[in-house]
C-alpha cells in the first residue's frame, strides 16, 4: 500500500527529496467557490468598480497568498513562480463568487499548493471585505483542476468528480 | 444602503480605524471538511498514529496560519491571540475530515478572520500531506460557526443555513 | 550633546526600552512624491479606473508595508495598529503622483515609522506597476508630516522647510 | 498605446509571465538620499564608529530589504539574489547621505525592485536610527540608476534627467 | 505526573490559552557561548571595527531574531516587546564569545523564548559572518539565566547546574 | 591574512557576490544537543506518542526553520532547498536529546547556515514544548557535521575536535 511521502518509517516529518528530479515546466490550475448572501451580491451589482471592488482586492491577495505558500504549508519547497493569475467571477444567478488561480514554474516540483493557496486565500480576503454587509458566506469547492509537468505527467479532475454546485467549462485555457 | 467597510467613498481599501472600540474578550470558530478519496480514507484508517499522523501536522500549520492572518489578509488588523485550537477529525462513515478552529483575544477586533485561516490552512496542510495518494480531495464548507464579542455582538450561524453535508452539533464547547 | 537612541555606550544597537511609557493615542502621517514621465501621465489620464488601477494596488501595497515596519526596521518595536490609511492622488498638472498615509495606533511608542514605511511601499508598488512604461519615474520629498501622543507630544514639519516641489495644503484633517 | 503589464484587459492583476524568458544575468542600481537636519550631521561628524555607527545598520536593513521585494511588492517574482550592496556615504558639505545599491541575479526577470527597495530600506532604518536628533530628516531622489540583462538590455538614467542635487560620478563600477 | 502545556489529552497541538492571565512586566535573560577556533579569535582581536564588526551584525541579528519568535516557534504566542538586547563579548583568554539576550514585555504570557531566540540567532549570525575562517565553530550553553513576571514568578538558574564553561558573574543587571 | 567574508575594506556588510559560482549539488549536516532535566526525561518516556510527541513538533519546527535561514540570517542568500530532514532522537541513559539536521540544495552557495538553523529552531521548539515541566534544559553542541559541494569541496568536523559530550558515529548517512 503507498504510504505518505511526508513522513518516513518512524513517522517523522520530511521535506520530500526533490534533488533527483529534472526541472521542467509545472503548471497547476485550481478553484473554489464562494456562496454569497442577498446583501453580499447586491453590493456586487450595486456598487460600480469606481468604488471600489472587492474581487480586485482579493485577486491580488491571492496573487501574493500564491507565494507564501512554502511558509504556510511545512513541508511545501519554496518555488520561485514564473506566473500566478487569479480570477474572480462573479456569477449573478447562482448567488456565486467562483476564483481561479492558475500558477506556473519551472521547477523540480509541482504547484499544486501554490494554485490551491492562491484561490484559498483570494477567498479569505474577500471572506474579509464583505464580511461588515454578512457574515455568512461560505467557501467551497476548493479543488485542483488540473497539473501538468514532472514524472506524473498531466492530471486533470474528473468530470464525474463534480457535483452540481461546480459544473463549469474552462475551455482550453491552460 | 451598508456599503463594504473596507473601502472610502473613493475606492479606496483602507484598513478600518478601531481606535473607538473597547478591547474586549472576542471569540471566533470555524469550521471546514475535506472530502477524502478512498486511498486517502485507507491510509488514516490503516496506519498507526506511530507512522506519522497528518492530522497532527494539519493542526499545528492551522495555529501558525491563525497567526500570519494579518499577513495574508491585505486589512486585516495584527491581533495578538490569546489562544487557538485546531481540531480535526476522521468521519470515516461520511469519507470527511473535518476541521474546527477556535481562537481568541482581548483585543478591539474580532478573531473570525484568524478562525477562518485557522481552517483554511489545516485543509491545505492536509491536502499536502496527502496529495501523493490521491489530489481529488476537495475542502468544502468553509465557514464562521459563532463569534462573540464587541459591539456586534454573538453571531452564529443559521440552523437553516447548513446544507447536508454540514450538519453536525457542536455541543456547547464555546 | 544628545547621541543616538538606538546605540548603547559601546555602540551596541539596541531597542529602545518603552516599558516605562504610558499608552496613549499615537498618530503619524507622511507624505512622498512621484515624479512621472509623460507615457505614465498619459496612461493615468487615458485609461479607467476598470482598466486596472495602479493607485490602488499601490494603497494596498502601502497598508500592508506599514504593517510590516518592525520585519524592516530593525530596531523598531512591534506596533499593534488601529488604522492605516494610504491615499495617492494624481497631480496632473504637476505631472506627479502625491502619496500620504496616516497611522494609529494605543501604543507606548509613535508610529511614525509605519507611516513612513507605507508612502515608501505604496510608491515602490506604483513604480513597480508603471516601470514597464517608463524606468525614470523618482520617488522624492518622503517625509514626516505631523505626529502625536506620546511624552515628546505633537510634531510637525514646518512650512520653511518645505521646498518647491512638496508644497502643499493638508487642512485639518489630522 | 502601451498599457500596463501588470493588468488584463479586464483591470485584473496579475505577475506577469516570465516562463518564456530566457535566465540571463540581471544587474541593477538604484540611489537615494536623505537631506540631514544639522543635529543628524553634527552626530555624523562627532562621533567615532565605535559608538555605533547608524550608516552600517542602515546598510544591513537594506540587503535584508532588497531580499524582501517579493514579500512588499505583490506583483514581484521572488528572485534568488546572487549578491547585494548597499552603501551609504555622508556628504559632509552637502548635508546629505547617499545611499546606492547594487543587486544582480541569474534570473528570467529583473531585479530593479529589488535595488529599489534596498536603498528604501536603508533609508528608512536610517531615519529610524537618528529621528531621535531631529524627525525632520527627508528622503529624496529614490531611482533607478542603471539596469542591465534581459531582452530590453541595458537601461541608464540621462544625465539630462539629472537635477542639482543629485549630480554625481558613478564610474564604472558596473 | 505534570504533562506536557502544549498538547490536550488527544495528543493535539495547542497553543496555551492565556485570557485568564493578568497582564504583568515579564523579563526573561538567556545566554549562549560560540566557541572560537584559532582564526576566528585572531581575526576578532586583530581588526578594528572601523573593518566591520561580527559582533555588532549578531546583535542586530539576535534582536530581530527575538522580534520573529513566534513565527519560528509554532505555539508561542505573539508578543510586543518593550525591549531587547543582545550582547556580545568577546572572552579572548577562553576563545569564547559569550553572547546573553534581555527581553521585557508587558504581557500576559512570559518572554523566556524570546530570550532564547534572540542569543540563538545572534550566535547563528555570528557563525555565518566568521566561517569563511574556520567552521568547526560550536555553539554551547544555550540556555535560560533567569525570568521574572507572570504567576510562577522568579526563576533563576542555579549556581550548581553550571558547568566550567559557563561560569560567570551577571551581577544584579536584572 | 584571510578577512570577513562578509565585509568590504570599509567595514561594509554585504552580501557575498555568488555569480560567478556553478550551481553544484550542496549538502550539510548539523547536530545539537539538548540536555534533559528528569521531569523532562520523564515525560519522553512515560507518554506514549499518542499523547502528543514534542519530538515530533521540534522536526517540523526545524524543517519550516530551515526554510526561513535567509529571513534571520542577515546575509545569507536565499536558497532553494531540495531537501530537508530533522531528526530528534532521545538519548535515555545520557538524559539528552539528539537533533540532526541534513539539508541540500542545488545551488551557487552551500546550505551550512541552514542546517545550523534547522538544529536550532528545533531545539528552541523542543525546549518551548517541555519548559512548563522544567526550564532548565540546555541546548548545546549546535555545531556543522559536513558539508559538501561548491569550490572548497568536502569539509567534516575532525575526531579531535570532538568534546565528550559530543561523541557519537553518524556512519555514511551522506
Amino acid at each position: 500500500m503507498a504510504g505518505y511521502s511526508h513522513f518516513d518509517d518512524f513517522g517523522r516529518p520530511l521535506m520530500v527529496d526533490v534533488s533527483g528530479k529534472k526541472h521542467t515546466r509545472r503548471k497547476a490550475a485550481a478553484e473554489c467557490f464562494v456562496k454569497l448572501p442577498e446583501k453580499v451580491c447586491d453590493a456586487l451589482k450595486n456598487r460600480g468598480v469606481s468604488k471600489g471592488d472587492p474581487m480586485r482586492v482579493a485577486e491580488l491577495s491571492g496573487i501574493m497568498g500564491a507565494k507564501k505558500t512554502s511558509d504556510l504549508i511545512p513541508l511545501c519547497h519554496s518555488v520561485s513562480l514564473d506566473s500566478v493569475r487569479v480570477v474572480c467571477e462573479f456569477r449573478e444567478h447562482e448567488r456565486t463568487l467562483r476564483i481561479e488561480c492558475e500558477a506556473s514554474a519551472d521547477d523540480a516540483t509541482g504547484v499544486e499548493m501554490e494554485a490551491l493557496t492562491g484561490v484559498s486565500v483570494a477567498a479569505l480576503a474577500f471572506y474579509d471585505m464583505c464580511k461588515a454587509l454578512d457574515k455568512g458566506m461560505v467557501i467551497t469547492g476548493v479543488r485542483l483542476l488540473e497539473k501538468s509537468g514532472g514524472r506524473s505527467g498531466v492530471w486533470r479532475v474528473l468530470k464525474s468528480d463534480l457535483g452540481t454546485d461546480v459544473e463549469h467549462d474552462r475551455g482550453d485555457r491552460m
